[in-house]
């Protein structure tokens, strides 16, 4: 059986540079907007003063977040959502990459719910409304641009930690590829890396039956993200690479490929742990881990899910499942650390092995952790050391 | 550029019997149903029966518009509409196949409109409200369980039109890939060639830009309706056929492979011709244009797209685009004709060629129509006649 339900009221506009429906959309909930967005990357690329200027054109009324970090702070939140109280917000336009677009998603349910965001995230408090979050992405890679979850960090808790709610689609995304030209190499690779682990974390290397529908659609999609990564970090205004991207990591992570799996994605877990720890980029820990945990967990029980995907998407050859298995984490591992240049340990990363033992309890809050294989937390740690 | 916009409301319950959940959202819409459905097949599988006690049971009251019949009539849906005014109805459940579902969207957008649903169909009337529409899929095939479209027939002038309007996006679906176990061997080979016939006239063979990454999703998409359909067809009681279909079915004209493509799905217009003089059933109509048209257009401008496909989708090897792009079209003729056993020519479906040349001016409506190739009357004419 495959039951799944499925609803993603997200309005997707891809284009470059359809801005006007970008304003109308906008100001269709109000003249009261907050803009949340990061740092540098959309002032120097002229983003942020032709939105402020075209909206301020209006007679509207901007207020802004920014300095959105990655793996954004609850702290942050909280900012957010007390300036949408004390100036009646209407709207939240969140222009950015992952981080960006998961604070304003936590933003928009915290307003209303008399509540501060940890408490939201941690599940104290149900909210039952949200803000309306427009987003303009600019970094492809996290998916949350269509889909109902955020990731939020307690810096002081040093726990980073999911948390979905149908409140949180974003009304419409802006989807335009030009938008993404301007993204440093390291960051291209880190989303490419990102969006094929959601692929391979969340979906494709889960226990149980899968619509062979959606597994050869995961094996069109990954084949087109490995194609596509080493072309738009050489070349990053190669708008088809850019374009095809864009549009995987929307679909990477919106449900559609999901076909029901209510298993935990361990590895996304266990880099949770590693960038609450250590503010690492996710997708780099990714990187780090996916292959490792292959690795680790490959035995006859898994091999063949291994194997199937390394014959559809490395061409891989050989019968003999394990053997498969092997070279497809080989050539999972050259793709992310040879054609990407990833960094491939975390030791070059600034990490200390000291807190491995304390990440592996928390990925397994005690007990086992589910996936493919369940793991203890000695075997989160012996992953771990297996990417040091 | 690839720029589209999508926006998909439809809720979807892909499950093996969660009629519970049907019944609740239903009910939340309000206690007046009004019941879409068409002959026999949903009373002898017993799910007519079962559905009126459970509902009834509640204290809804039902009202019922039965006899719905492929290629639905206008008339029909006026019908329906009158049921709808006159008993105040609060929601439509229809329950069976793409005319069924066509069906009720007709009706739930003609109620309010003051007008009679011709002219919604002709565009004399825009409506501004449509009753929820709640559908449970009984066939496989036309994926109007999850867009905005519909197609009505207008028996008096043998026109046959297609009509998009996002009020008539389906509230929820229900798809339960057991309810297709009693679909007749013929009927699902209908379905299937309907579905590989979304993928193929409506985004894959089209002229211009595609994303790779949505080309390669629709060939992993067609290699899958390739299998699953001949198993269905011999082994109809098989779930993973009939689920990988049936989802198969939903995903092929939901949007998600359209990239924006804005011509006219070609073989679609000619066979809406043929059933609306001759009442056939769409899918087995396509079935035997798509590949004349294929051929009829075949040229070293065209070579390469069908090429493109049957090297991913047959594993076809030639080098060379023309000879390649020929074993496509008798790859494609084989699956339909002789996998799927349906009939291969017009003359055998009791169709005379005595209206093509007047088919040929509906088609191209006085001029051309676009498309891969643009063709004139004359060119559908000979289209036809490959088809005799």
């Amino acid at each position: 059986m495959y039951d799944f339900t499925l609803n993603i009221p997200t309005r997707i506009v891809f284009s470059s540079g359809n801005r006007e429906e970008l304003y109308r959309n906008v100001l269709s909930y109000g003249e009261k907007i907050l803009l949340v967005y990061g740092g540098k990357s959309i002032k120097s690329m002229g983003l942020y003063d032709e939105i402020i200027r075209e909206l301020s054109g209006t007679g509207a009324e901007l207020f802004e977040l920014g300095g959105v970090a990655a793996n954004p702070r609850h702290t942050k939140v909280d900012e957010g959502a007390e300036l949408c109280r004390k100036h009646g917000i209407d709207v939240i336009l969140a222009i950015g990459g992952g981080s960006v677009i998961d604070c304003a998603k936590a933003v928009s349910v915290t307003v209303g719910s008399g509540a501060g965001c940890w408490d939201i995230i941690t599940k104290k408090t149900v909210p039952s409304s949200a803000v309306p979050v427009i987003t303009v992405l600019t970094i492809a890679g996290t998916g949350t641009e269509m889909n109902n979850s955020c990731v939020i960090t307690n810096e002081a808790l040093k726990i980073k930690r999911g948390y979905s709610n149908n409140l949180m689609y974003p009304k419409i995304s802006f989807l335009d590829p030009t938008l993404t030209f301007s993204v440093p190499a390291f960051q291209t690779a880190c989303g490419c890396a990102d969006m094929l682990s959601h692929i391979l974390d969340t979906a494709y290397f889960m226990p149980g039956d899968r619509m062979e529908l959606l597994r050869s659609v995961m094996e069109a999609m990954s084949r087109t993200i490995i194609k596509y990564a080493p072309i738009a970090v050489a070349d990053p205004s190669n708008y088809e690479a850019r374009a095809n991207l864009m549009w995987a990591s929307s679909l990477a992570l919106n449900g559609i490929l999901k076909n029901g799996i209510r298993q935990p994605a361990v590895c996304h877990i266990i880099e949770h742990e590693l960038s609450a720890y250590y503010d690492i980029t996710h997708g780099l820990g990714m990187a780090v881990i996916l292959p490792r945990w292959m690795r680790y967990v490959l035995d006859s029980d898994t091999a063949g899910i291994f194997a199937g995907f390394g014959r559809s998407v490395f061409g891989i050859c050989d019968s003999d499942d394990i053997t498969c298995a092997e070279k497809t984490v080989d050539a999972l591992g050259r793709f992310l650390y040879t054609d990407l240049a990833l960094p491939s340990k975390l030791s070059v990363l600034g990490i200390s092995d000291s807190d491995f033992g304390q990440m592996g309890e928390n990925v397994c809050w005690g007990g086992k952790v589910g996936g493919l294989k369940p793991l203890v937390p000695e075997d989160i740690v012996n992953i771990l050391r297996l990417c040091y």
